[in-house]
């Protein structure tokens, strides 16, 4: 299965957060190249400030592979993490990071502490970043637009 | 109530989390004078890297009132929060952080990545460091020593 089908899969929870007026990011947790976890943020819906797509899909994980370390998973995102993502990101030690869309306001990857490369952070996964960015890009620009 | 005895509560939920072979670290989250959720560091009874006791106290105030914003409460917190958590009291637009002993670690507030100070966090908290540190710092000693 290629890569880009993971992101595709990204991109749909992401497009489903958005119908539920949820802020449009989406995340898939793949283990051994098969999803054992996918889903958007839902932030409104579960009253939580911490149900982020990523942290839906890492705690998922973590609770079907029963271990709080996912260290052969790799994680989908259609927007570069938060700092609290990318210290989930961390702690559940996972392998590869890839996302879409940068997020100069609020991420913590490429832009704001840039936190996979500070000293406090123990474990980094090999990042790539802008996969299929200008999908996920237009789907929170259009979020946003619709709420204007 | 003197906030001491907050922070005697989460002193209290830090040595329980000790009991129970969890990195012993407690969190009390206080609402107009009362405590609304106490807990302590659970990621290995869970199996879930996001289960630190500041995480566990927002996800269940949040749900008791039944917001993801909790701008009248505080959190008091045996250890200096992580990036995780230091976000996830940013995202909550929590009031005021108490915490005890400095993380030079992994700590992100006064070390590390000083997320509250950092452009891109968007509420910082008022923030009261060294609450009653030194007991919080010999329970951690304690822990690891007994570990090795």
């Amino acid at each position: 299965m290629p890569k880009a089908s993971f992101m595709d899969t990204a991109i749909c929870e992401a497009e489903l957060a958005a119908e539920r007026g949820e802020v449009p990011v989406g995340a898939v947790l793949v283990n051994e190249n098969r999803i054992i976890a996918a889903d958007g943020n839902r932030t409104l819906e579960l009253n939580d400030p911490t149900a982020h797509a990523e942290i839906l899909v890492i705690r998922r994980a973590a609770e079907i592979l029963g271990s709080e370390r996912l260290p052969g998973c790799d994680l989908y995102v259609t927007l570069e993490p938060c700092p609290m993502c990318a210290a989930a990101i961390s702690f559940a030690r996972i392998r590869r990071l890839y996302f879409g869309a940068s997020d100069v306001k609020s991420g913590a990857v490429e832009n704001g502490v840039r936190y996979f490369n500070d000293a406090t952070c123990h474990h980094a996964p090999e990042t790539y970043s802008g996969i299929q960015a200008e999908t996920s890009s237009e789907i929170l620009r259009r979020f946003f637009a619709a709420r204007r």
